[in-house]
């Protein structure tokens, strides 16, 4: 069914506050939903409020954190999230990044102590404003094996910068370091399709076509596939996401970084405290006037706009402009939620005691 | 034929001081290329030493440059290396991002007017002796087609990012956003070999398995291969490389990156300065206590390393480890340089009437 974004919003609110969470939190996590929604990346939207919802239950997600800094200098700072919302964390280090890049030229967050925070572009793209490049990045629940291993190490890890340009949009690129995340091979088996080659392998690190093999075992590969391929950097990739996330914070790693669903049990004994984001900002004007950096985007926009293609495609995609159109056709049109999400939606709706959708 | 890496340096500072630079940068330019031949990176190592000269020939390389800051605020700098060999630019700008890393947390460097410096984790490992994570990219001549392009936009723009680690040596990534540098197809073509499906396209965007493609008009494909793979993620990640190195410092981006060859010509009407670097370093201890973040690190390893592997492989690879121990190796046993390259560098010694290796 379609609804739009202000009613998917008010929604959200509702639910977030009969949780316990102050207005003002509220709209932040439901701004990253519905930013979700809009832009067509519906496997971070408001079909993720169920889970939310239960690791609330299970006092995962504490709805009134209550956010400190534990180190900075100048341009720098470990931010303790207190179990938010990874939204409420997310937003508090991105806008520190700002404030601190303003001042000395760029800035670098890394957060512990959080929880899933929904897309990374969204916080990214809040530096954008400021005439700033933003960056954002973070960890998340093992599915995915390194280079010659069978162990899920890493999570889909994604990285997200937003980069300002003058006519044109801007250059928002935002992607997991994986070929494919695991909502889409959740479809894929729904529609009982085949993964393609080089998505998968089974719990013995053999190449599957098995969209649901992550149930028995199996594991999401790094982006490049196989060794042959690359598979070695997108494993870099995600171990520096991981890194910068979690070992520069104090969060969980690798491993150990918590589920982003109440059905499966935290691990005892973890290395560090809940999931890891890292967040910079960087000034255009701490290296070329922004009007000059602007007009050269411009530029690099057009060359590679202008681009000769293949006979299949009509022109090279700038990051980020197929998500916008979808922005501006879903904030018109509306944004279609599927009839399943809708219906657990309106089941929490009958707990929390709040209007149904 | 083996030399020890003490006989090969001899040589290069003598070649490169009879090119009219200084003793002290010419240990410089030496050491970076020394690094690589240890590494076992020797598309990057003395092989240059000819495409060196001869761009030196051609006055596109300046023996004696002037560096300088363009503009800085407290964490950033432009600098403009003044058409000096990439190594030169680029241990001036490492050096200097660690020196404001020391006042205020983290540095980023943005260079403009360089050429080819070697290899990135070069200057990205400068930064560990001083407890400092060090990141280093730099765009390159293009020979990479983005997902649905003909056209060849983007370099093989590496990411090299250091992280130092407690007892275990430290973490070393140094990757091309690409599935294969191009010193490979060339070894492939030599061999009468077949490249592998997903690294390269003829001139109509058609895969193909011609490790010659390049010379007839086709492209290597970004990390990913093609789309249904993740190959618009390999494009982003050569794209922010691009910005950051070029966009932000003044040089040339995308296709107008001068070639790091002299039978090449440079594109007129450029919309920058020579190629471009990106270069970060960040203090560890601005975030964490630089003892419990390196415990941490070597927790993040063991757990990596202790993982289990599937049945063709001892272990998971920790990055940088395949190089050190060819560092260890040739230090020892000494490097082995192709006949055709001695030769090549002994008609340089001929012409620059220096002593032949």
């Amino acid at each position: 069914m379609i609804y739009s974004y202000q009613r998917l919003e008010s929604y959200i609110i509702d639910l977030l506050q009969s949780m316990g969470c102050s207005k003002y939190d509220s709209k932040i996590i439901s701004d990253v939903l519905i930013k979700a929604e809009l832009r067509n990346i519906s496997s971070h939207g408001v079909s993720r409020l169920k889970d939310y919802v239960n690791l609330w239950k299970t006092k995962r997600i504490n709805p009134n954190p209550d956010i400190s800094i534990v180190h900075e200098t100048l341009s720098t700072a470990v931010v303790d999230g207190d179990s938010s919302f990874g939204m409420i964390a997310g937003e508090y280090a991105m806008n520190l990044a700002i404030k601190k890049a303003e001042k000395v030229g760029t800035a670098w967050i890394s957060v512990r102590n959080s929880n899933h925070f929904g897309i990374a572009g969204y916080y990214a793209m809040k530096a954008l404003e400021h005439d700033m490049i933003g960056i954002c990045m973070t960890n998340a629940n093992p599915l995915v094996a390194p280079t010659f291993s069978v162990d899920r190490l890493l999570g889909t890890n994604p990285i997200a910068v937003a980069i300002p340009a003058g006519k044109y949009p801007p250059f928002v690129a935002d992607f997991a370091t994986t070929p494919i995340a695991r909502g889409k091979l959740d479809l894929m088996h729904k529609k009982a399709d085949k993964a393609p080659e080089g998505y998968v392998q089974d719990k013995d690190g053999r190449p599957s076509n098995d969209p649901n093999i992550l149930t028995s075992g199996g594991a999401i590969l790094p982006l490049g596939g196989d060794y042959l391929h690359g598979s070695h950097k997108g494993y870099c990739l995600g171990a520096i996401v991981d890194i910068f996330s979690a070992v520069l914070s104090g969060a969980n790693f690798g491993p150990f970084v918590p589920p982003s669903v109440a059905y499966l049990p935290v691990l005892e004994n973890q290395p560090g405290i809940g999931t890891g984001h890292f967040m910079g900002a960087m000034r255009i004007d701490a290296f070329q006037k922004a009007d000059e950096f602007k007009a050269q985007m411009d530029l690099w926009i057009e060359t590679f706009k202008n681009a000769k293609t293949d006979s299949y495609h009509e022109s090279v995609i700038i990051p980020g402009e197929p998500e916008r159109e979808w922005e501006i056709k879903n904030m018109k049109n509306g944004i279609n939620i599927l009839d399943k999400i809708i219906e657990d939606l309106n089941i929490i709706a009958l707990e929390q005691n709040i209007n149904p959708l």
